[in-house]
């Protein structure tokens, strides 16, 4: 058991065969080195220019290394790891559900899926009472598009540029950021859009208001060329994520919302790293009052403890399938073993008021201190977010607004955003980096201060981003 | 704990709060029903015209529902259960894993992660080095179709008729089974060729070796036809699993290696159903003394008791990632704890000897029994298989082979078959019924007992198959 581990105590690590060892033990170091590198094919890298570290332990905030080093989790490992490693209200709720019943097929009826699926629907906005559970949110994407094309008998999709919707090939079609240029020619039938960015507006806008706006006139103008009766879905991350923290401006959702009304387009709210308490809401369309036909979520639902995603079903939508077959399905729908941290993230989130925490640290202290680093360090364009889901934008000039780095820098062109990071990791913090963005998305049960610490640390690495801009 | 349940003793539950209650209980049941019909929304089904059965517990090869009922699970679940429902082994893992570390991210090396890459590489054939790892097998033979045309340059791939592929985009335009065609338009560069069927042969073959002759000039005249320098890759389920257990004739699979060696186009082989020792060996192609260059699995790796899938790649494949990235990923690629049940997996296999076994009961009791019931069973027009996997074909006429109930029947079209189907469920069987045939896929550690018991309910239930074409 890990409960030895805090980052008050010695660091241990605990083996596969449940022996305790203190750190480090460099035998056990180099196999895992050994294993990885010989065995272990990693997503989205070139395998020969890897370095993986060997992670040994995890607890709340905080994970370390073989070596005893230790890293403030500031990117929740993916945006996924919402109530920290080793939660053990998560880590006995799988323990329970493997001990009762691991497993059962999706066309049978299990407890704790049922009860997932109803303390989803419960927190969903409006009438989204239905859940298709898949096993992770590139599948919920794919399946909420074909949810969409089955009902409304359209089949192009709009989606926005700067966005991420996931890996497979419907999900990498819709994604809007460079993922998908390898992976061309995509799905005929998506079409992207820009969506609001205040700080470099593709509309000339020099408000928020404006942004909405015109932003709102780009979208229909996009629909009336693409052909409103061809478009099923339009689908949109409620606040973009790796491709930003990009919070949308007030109205803009609202506005998305009434062009699908009007054009009988599916609304679909991709909330997979946005959900579940991100940003201080069960689901963030909440945040901003709007009510999509579809939401895609996963990460956040279980802290990613076991593969799980879905999609939340309106009943307008739901109801399309009465009679009618949904064509889509996976061995793994709504797996129990999944689904027992879900419920229980639920009874976390509620006995340890999780949501409001998150509001409140965001609103108190993540935002205060961004907006002083931001007067005080040059190289910082600007700081937004919201909750515990923040970014901070590099930049050459405050004037121009020239990125620190430029679009899909790699190799030397993104060496100073390597050295960022760097100065983080050498500090102790590991950090979230996206071109010329650090993002500050750290476990939502982080104390207030580790929460300090860490941004001290950021503030510090800013200084190595000002003095690349200082030459 | 589970281990009080046992076919021997009366069946119990146990409750998401750990308490152990006797079977039946009715408001447990009665709450798993409202949630299920209210919040659940399943796979591949009209959501009003389902009945989904509660279940509420499970061992080894058998599951209760809330009424007490026990069902012999002949189906393993999808497919997926080799090591049945609760192995001590694996549920160990589970709560072990979860209790040390639930979840590290991809780009981190992970202990449990590395060490099942090895297992895996080390019995898979040839120099299959290296895994990918997935949710599933819709995303794993997603991610193998995009190396093969990232390695290439090719873009079309070649799949079979009759063979099922997985439920996502590229997935499903794979699959050569109705569920694609509420998906179309799919991906335009997929390519359906027919396989080899002995018993219907669409090359009008009187014997197997006609049948692999005519199927292999068969399918180079469609890679001719469709340009073999446009053509990336060939996947083939080395054994064709939903749609039919169809096991390949002698020389079919080395033929196929031979067509894509003189073409330069990659050889999946997709044992998602098949691999991890539904037929006896860790790999099918194993069985057929063939290499492919990448191998698709899920299911079997893990038993699903965790959602886990990946490719096996060979080093002339993997390689072409060393200083290119390969451009596909998901969060939870080689999840910590997906992993730990699949090196559980690989232990309880060899201690066991699971693969000895597997071949033993399909030689010594799964075949001739099926074979006597050929005989004695009008309605059976063939039986095949291997190992713990086989199909009985039910026609309606033995000389012109009719099927019993018409391609991609339902409604009263399938009423045969669902009557077969009840009568198996009434004698406390839960049988894989897909168009006209019956599966036989049990857990690998069904007791023989079990496995004699099932395949008598099989065969008394074939007396309804007899009855329905004897008028």
């Amino acid at each position: 058991m890990t409960d030895t581990l805090s980052p008050e105590t010695t660091a241990v690590y605990t083996d596969r065969r449940g022996a305790v060892h203190p750190l480090p033990d460099a035998s056990a170091e180099a196999q895992v080195r050994a294993d990885d590198r010989a065995h272990v094919f990693h997503s989205w890298s070139a395998q020969a220019l890897i370095d993986p570290l060997p992670v040994a332990a995890g607890e709340g905030a905080t994970f370390w290394d073989y070596q005893g080093n230790a890293y403030l989790d500031f990117s929740s490992q993916l945006v996924n790891l919402n109530l920290g490693h080793q939660h053990p209200d998560l880590v006995a709720a799988i323990q329970q559900q493997a001990g009762r019943l691991a497993t059962i097929q999706p066309s049978m009826a299990s407890d704790v899926r049922g009860e997932l699926a109803r303390r989803i629907a419960e927190v969903a906005p409006g009438d989204l009472d239905k859940v298709f559970f898949t096993n992770g949110g590139a599948d919920a994407n794919e399946y909420a598009v074909r949810m969409a094309r089955a009902v409304t008998g359209r089949r192009k999709v709009l989606s926005m540029y700067r966005s991420y919707h996931g890996g497979t090939a419907t999900a990498i079609s819709l994604t809007g950021d460079p993922r998908r240029w390898a992976n061309e020619p995509s799905d005929g039938s998506v079409a992207h859009f820009l969506g609001p960015y205040p700080y470099r507006s593709s509309f000339h806008a020099t408000t928020e208001a404006e942004e909405t706006e015109r932003a709102l006139a780009h979208l229909e103008q996009v629909i009336t060329l693409e052909g409103a009766t061809t478009i099923a879905a339009i689908i949109i991350e409620t606040v973009v994520g790796t491709n930003g923290v990009l919070v949308p401006p007030a109205g803009y959702l609202q506005g998305v919302r009434a062009l699908a009304d009007k054009y009988g387009i599916v609304y679909i709210a991709d909330e997979v790293m946005v959900g579940f308490g991100r940003i201080g809401e069960w689901f963030a369309v909440n945040h901003f009052g709007v009510t999509p036909d579809l939401i895609t979520f996963a990460k956040g639902v279980n802290s990613g403890y076991a593969p799980l995603g879905g999609v939340v079903i309106s009943d307008r939508i739901a109801s399309h399938f009465d009679t009618v077959a949904f064509m889509g399905g996976l061995t793994y729908s709504g797996h129990p073993l999944a689904c027992a941290p879900g419920v229980a993230t639920f009874e976390v989130f509620e006995r340890d008021g999780i949501l409001e925490r998150v509001r409140d640290l965001g609103e108190r202290v993540v935002g205060p201190r961004l907006r002083a680093m931001a007067e005080r360090h040059p190289s910082v364009g600007e700081v937004r977010g919201l909750g515990l889901f923040w970014a901070i934008e590099l930049v050459r000039d405050r004037e121009t607004r020239e990125p620190l780095v430029p679009f899909n820098a790699s190799g030397a062109d993104a060496a100073p955003m390597a050295k960022v990071a760097a100065a983080c990791k050498q500090a102790g913090l590991w950090p979230f980096i996206h071109f010329n963005r650090m993002h500050v998305a750290p476990p939502l049960v982080i104390s207030e201060d580790d929460l300090v610490r860490g941004l001290d640390i950021i503030d510090a690495a800013l200084d190595v981003a000002d003095a690349e801009i200082a030459g």
